[in-house]
């Protein structure tokens, strides 16, 4: 297995962040030519991207797969612009900064919207969102993010996606940094909307992104949204219309994608690629463990996609010249993003495997232990 | 010159089309490697880049380049978001399908916002663009297209400019297939805006758009944009406080362009490029017209960037078959985008040279024989 994503190229360093992410050469290879974006080859590739991103994410027929140009961000404010009229109201479930960014986009874009908020390290409780449908019925939509890419925290989304359904809401679920490894089935969990996009756990670079939306809740949602680019009515009858996108796509970050997806498949599936990923993400929290390093989430919510450790609070701890030690050993890791406490963030993701995590072990190691002694002097 | 431009792999053909084009190799292989978005390394790249964009724009410190993820479309929708507020008013001048698109997306966001509008066959009047803004000052912003992408058009920009500059209202230049090739200096014309995308006459991939923006309309413009994704007031503060995109950027594809924005620099800048684009545009319009084909557009308003040309009225042609029969010879050609007439084009931009248009009228020459000789058999 490890001879299989072995795939560092030299000079290199791997990036463990939440994307964009390190991608295998041959993605990065399908990216070499150009393609006319309406000509028939490009048109068949469109038609096998939408395809395969329906299918993962369990798509028999009701749900269709609408990509669009720009990053994650963009088709989470597409769908909420699509779905959501001027008479609706969304209600955001939040416990990081990414629910934060969806209630921001709603309310930005003169829609209803309202939140139920968490600590940054609980998971959303089901119960709560059940006692706020139940108390406010001009709630129409709730919004879930999946794995908090701001902690790494899996939230509950079949519970979630049970009480909203009960309730005859609609569902939409930012599954930004899930999709491709967490189980994500719209054919048996009642969801209406699941965002993602091409530089997370599909292993594609960035520049795309997309929705697989119920068939007819995007037919219903012709006319709402203000904007002519994120309108994702539009782009899904220009795709069914001619098989083009109406405007540009990034035929090079499709093709990347594509290459991808066909990867994804030929690994094994989303079930394999999480067992990759669980391997990564266990190796490193046993590891740093091991260096007197601790997780910020209790385990049970945490997802093996990316975790966040509190900073040593040794005095000699500083996270820049930590950072730049790492990257200069050939690894990126990702700043925190809290704002209750200092801490850092490493990616499980990608196409890497146990083996760089073993690396990353040593080199961390060895840069507390010359920052130790920078203060300390040399322990003899 | 012609070596320096053959840059054609095997089996892949052509791009004679207005974007995604044709581009050089090293271009592509720029997008070879991963980078961390928010790492140093990616850092400077942004900084290059905007610095090279708001150089070929002739920007001289009044104005900032601002980079946004999409299609050239969504820089146009995000310049037209920030910048035109909901008491203000703007008026697009319209002689094409690109003229339409800034008007459709000005009223769908609720601006208010009127058109002049010519046939696709003349340029934009600048006598009646004043009489416009003599006579509603509630006009605030006036939009023109520089190049009409639709027919190949060049508007009078300089004229123009000088006329809403008199008066003193805010100018926006959609310089799409302009932008890299043809004269652009907001030092010297008084342009508030002026946007482009990665590929077209900078020989870039598809995936980026850009504006380049006056400095203190951008500093007026906060809150303005009710899109948190097409803020361009944020994203150019957010360039300014940390160097980084606010949201995850296409980092090969920026990538892909600064390469090929050193590569302009080294080719001679703009001024050299037009000169290129200026011989394929010439090779092809005699060669066309011996084999009996027309242009569209009068030579006084045609731009050497994209030739629109009308579809022969002899019974035997077909289009569709012409285009199969070009594509397969390894030239892909571009329908046409007009109301009133059956035309075609072919672009004459990207990595292409004078060699590729005469192999392009060797193989036309062939195609339309080969058609009239299946309906009328051969000539003996």
């Amino acid at each position: 297995m490890n001879d299989r994503i072995r795939m560092r190229e030299d000079g290199v360093p791997i990036l463990l962040t939440p994307g964009p992410l390190t991608t295998r050469p041959e993605t990065r290879q399908a990216m070499l030519r150009d393609w006319g974006s309406r000509d028939e080859a490009f048109i068949a590739m469109t038609a096998e991207l939408r395809r395969r991103l329906a299918a993962v994410a369990g798509g028999r027929g009701g749900h269709v797969a609408v990509p669009l140009q720009g990053s994650g961000t963009f088709i989470v404010e597409a769908t909420i612009g699509t779905l959501i009229g001027a008479d609706e109201k969304l209600l955001v479930l939040i416990n990081g900064a990414y629910g934060e960014r969806m209630l921001a986009i709603t309310r930005r874009l003169g829609r209803r919207a309202e939140a139920l908020r968490w600590p940054e390290d609980q998971a959303v409780d089901p119960a709560a969102v059940e006692r706020a449908l139940r108390d406010d019925p001009a709630i129409t939509h709730v919004a879930l993010v999946h794995c908090e890419t701001t902690t790494g925290l899996l939230n509950p989304l079949a519970a979630v996606a049970a009480v909203v359904a009960s309730h005859g809401r609609a569902f939409l679920v930012d599954a930004m940094s899930s999709f491709g490894a967490l189980g994500i089935d719209v054919g048996q969990t009642p969801i209406t909307a699941v965002m993602a996009s091409s530089n997370k756990c599909l292993e594609g670079v960035p520049g795309l992104g997309f929705a697989v939306i119920e068939e007819k809740a995007l037919l219903a949602a012709k006319g709402v949204n203000p904007s002519l680019c994120f309108d994702l009515h539009e782009q899904w009858q220009g795709f069914e219309r001619n098989g083009q996108w109406r405007f540009t796509p990034p035929v090079q970050v499709a093709a990347a994608l594509l290459t991808a997806l066909r990867r994804l498949e030929t690994e094994g599936g989303p079930a394999a690629r999480l067992r990759r990923y669980q391997e990564n993400f266990d190796i490193l929290a046993q590891g740093m463990t091991r260096l007197g390093f601790q997780l910020f989430l209790a385990p049970g919510i945490q997802a093996p996609i990316i975790a966040t450790f509190y900073q040593p609070t040794a005095p000699w701890f500083r996270f820049p010249s930590f950072y730049q030690a790492l990257a200069a050993r050939g690894f990126l890791i990702y700043p925190g993003k809290l704002s209750q406490a200092d801490t850092f963030r490493i990616g499980c993701i990608g196409a890497i495997g146990p083996d760089d995590f073993r690396r990353l072990l040593v080199a961390i190691a060895a840069i507390m232990e010359e920052q130790k002694e920078a203060v300390d002097g040399p322990v003899h």
